[in-house]
């Protein structure tokens, strides 16, 4: 039975608390908030629990083997350190760190400790990532061509980050999932309207082989999109999150370049087949993220979202926003 | 009565000798196009009419007034000037010019000749396009946050200018339009992957006091969108152009900076009130547009969409293919 | 503080639990059910309440003041019979009861004892059916022409009831709210596939004064719709409950009834104007129905949904029943 | 070359001859139609065909072989017979004829004089009911549940039918045509509102083992709807025939009648797989049809779609008709 303390109770840890009650194997003994009414939540519905406003009860709990970070994003440093530091694993919210620096040197606090660290990049626990990562994987999709996500609604607004580190860490985390290869440069615009953070971002990332992603964020819009257009040689994708069933629409569409006896210049001429929406893996993306956690603490085996995951998001992110305060300028990764 | 030359008749000069048989005041007499099997269409189709795969007989004839310039972009500044040079008024396809120095040229030629230009940016004679001029005018949207664009699909490839050029020129315009005022800077980003132009690219526009443009256009989805969203500080619109009804929403939501007693910092609020989607003017934009040209003409005033708004276009065309090339580099304007 | 005992913790009990814990003036002292895994759920999420398999412990308890009945619609008038004699005031689950002597006689024993009915039509505390009731009483939507549901999915077919039992009684009750007539007769036809219930039926009633209403339940679509047109003179309406924003339209369309001079016979025109989304009031509907039972309770009166609604249901459904054995004869109310 | 006469010019008759202008083997020697607005339309789109006022232009000319009517559905029959009986072969509008005898005498004499009739049901020329009728007669749908369709709209009130008559003519061509079996009964309900002719209309028909279908046809609808949903025990298909693409889904679901051991009945469980959008056949399904009914005419076969199919739609049209004034009686076949 691995004991786990949870560090944060605001938006998201409630999720964390429940699906860690129900993964086989695991159990939370203590829940720490600095605020008075998220601690008051959760003694409410797991009156069982250790609730406090001091993180030490879990971070130096002799008790806790792993400890889940649920926290705004500049904390994630300080806290992950001392959980390793006192010999825990460590679940942390994505994304991962603040800086490029923070990551490197938590997996490698990690490393020297033989601990596991987990990024919460739940999204490539649905169904429809999986299907996507399968797709591409098994060569259905053939050359990729691009993958474009636009992750847009309304409020929401954080109060320390720019709505770059808040919502495309999503779309970074998939995309680095499902194409497997790292990008050359980033090139990010956007701008702020109401507050110091910007609340609306564009991203294009180069790959090799003239793969190329873009990203539009936006925490202003009226309407919410939740959409991904993935296109390669063979097939082409739709990924909408936000309908119900049909979430992944494949495509037996593209380009044929043809020559034509007589004709001087190449003629391209779009084939368009069957529409296919596999069925996918239902059930709580969390849940199966933690029972895999759980997983890799017991076995000792690495995780696909370890730290590594997390810090290619982070270095990405950082160029990005090092992109967007020169508007536009090419950040080579 | 004006009497009209129409060269080109391949893609889109059907519509303009259709639209343009049924505008009162206007009349077309030479339809000129290289490809014989165009001829043969346009000659069945108005056996009245003369069809001549020489444009001359369009340019230099003594009885026709106004000529639509319906050819591929690269052939517009030559036969423009032609045109002029012969004293026709000239409607000219989007995009005005393939460079920034044609348009010039070609705008002053026609103030020293006191003839009319019009590029044919039809978008603006829509009912949606011209609602949400009304509606930006009339300050209901309030201060401009940001223009939004998506135009892809698949197919249509052009052999001689890329998707920027190709699709683009819709977006600018329309936006030029709407907004009222000018960019100060471009980003472009994009990749070719079948041929040698461009297939998907990605435009941010800087304008003044925080106003930001973004538009996404792709030759290789495998849907078609054609949404554009603009978001000011009263209202935000939802514009999606391929529903037959209620293309237009008009969403009263926003972000509401709130102080409260006691607590330090500021709190954004989403506000969320009814949605509306107005009554639009139906009837097809080419025939408001064609019937416009010959007001213009006949009343010696210039269009909104003349030479020079055609130029506007073609100038941030130019600074984006500049961009692209550059991989992102701002380009002022 | 009112006592309550909630009957039934299977599939919608657990919502009846967890909103009456919310409630101002409510407390739930004991929950029955005989199945023991929902009484094991029941106790894992409420420590502090009573669980029990024997409904005694509900219906003759004296600390109780009133029951929630959740149980199968076979059990409603034996359950809510017993809660009446001893004093208690009565929540049922819809459809009020099985037939409608039952519901006359639970009628008269409630008003005998001067105790409270009230019959769970939740739908009538959403925002839609709220804000639909208000347009149809202020006269916005004009004389009324026709009221026509689908509400159709796939599976949760039901043991001992047709599909008509299970799913029309929220159409018949959305309908007796917002319309606020009474219907002359009904006509009902449908068909059992897999089980010795109807597993498609179609409903037809006839109001006076032309107004129809049509309502289409069935447990073997493969796309869930949850869809209702109401149209009159003035307006017309459509309520889409599936999705999240803009679940009620409202429509200024019609059709003119003009003469024109010189023509024999009326034309019909159709006129079409804005489209309107109302924002609609949030929240959970069942919070609000069961607030507004204690208050029914605390003062006296009658609720809207009371037992005389529920029967208006009843007579209604068994109307169609017996039209429904009948292939379709006309049944009269 | 057989040589056609056309009978009406108003909404559907340009269609008709621009089809068959393009048919192989078929070319339009005459058009007639009674208004002068229809003729002058006709004759400044086709200058060299002899377009007239008098039907017998049509009828008794020895050089045409053929007659297209396109005319209102009281004329049907006496046209027809004119035709028939002038030894020309007959392309007749949908409905076939007003009453039962009338399609039986036509049907007649087209025999006795060894001539084709077909009934313009276009529908059945669509990819979309190919595709249908594939699936159902291979036996992929599996044994069929129920045909339910929907087909709603504002306008096009008609002056001499019912919303019946005008809309339920396509639903019933084309559940024949793709069912393949006929019904043993119909109820029908409506109500009219705004004139002497229904303008909503709900048709059920009963089927030898236990099919169903209903049918809602309604000129009062805001919205625009045209979809069928039809359910088999392998597989169940939604037809949309609004959106331009993806039209036809296929749904891998059902319900499994399942007994598990220890419980005393039958559980129905849900059953969901892929869902499949087949690419559909494109092209205008009028010319399809024509160019069916030259090559009918030139092997002397009789269509699908011939006077007998137009026969048994005019049968239930009839039989809903008398449902409908006797208010849902049942009415058999």
């Amino acid at each position: 039975m691995l004991n786990f303390g949870v560090i944060g109770y605001g938006y998201w840890g409630p999720n964390i608390v429940r699906n860690l009650s129900s993964v086989e194997g695991a159990r939370v003994l203590t829940i720490a908030d600095l605020n008075p009414a998220a601690r008051k939540r959760a003694q409410a519905l797991y009156p069982s629990v250790n609730v406090t406003a001091d993180t030490n009860e879990v971070l130096r709990s002799k008790d806790i083997d792993a400890v889940a970070i649920i926290s705004p994003v500049w904390t994630h440093y300080e806290l992950a350190k001392a959980a390793l530091e006192n010999g825990k694993h460590v679940f942390v919210e994505k994304p991962f760190t603040s800086t490029v620096e923070q990551g490197q040197e938590l997996i490698e606090l990690a490393w020297k400790k033989n601990l596991r660290i987990m990024v919460d990049h739940t999204f490539l626990f649905t169904g429809a990532v999986k299907k996507i990562r399968e797709l591409v994987d098994k060569g259905d999709v053939g050359k990729l061509y691009y993958y474009d996500s636009t992750r847009v609604n309304l409020g929401l607004f954080q109060h320390d980050i720019n709505v770059l580190w808040d919502l495309a860490p999503h779309d970074l985390a998939i995309m680095d999932y499902v194409l497997g290869v790292q990008p050359e440069a980033v090139v990010a615009t956007g701008q702020k309207h109401l507050s110091e953070h910007e609340d609306v971002a564009y991203l294009t990332l180069y790959f090799p082989d003239k793969l190329i992603a873009h990203i539009n964020v936006n925490w202003l819009s009226p309407v919410k999109i939740r959409m991904t257009l993935i296109a390669g040689e063979k097939k082409m994708l739709v990924w909408n999150d936000l309908v119900n069933d049909e979430k992944l629409r494949v495509y037996d569409k593209g380009m044929e370049v043809t020559s034509q006896e007589g004709i001087y210049k190449q003629l391209m001429v779009p084939r368009s087949g069957d529409m296919w929406c596999p069925k996918l893996e239902s059930g709580e993306a969390l849940q199966r993220e933690l029972s895999y956690f759980v997983e890799c603490i017991e076995s000792g085996k690495d995780a696909f979202n370890d730290g590594r995951a997390g810090l290619r998001v982070v270095k990405m992110l950082s160029a990005a926003a090092d992109s967007l305060r020169k508007r536009g300028a090419q950040v080579y990764l």
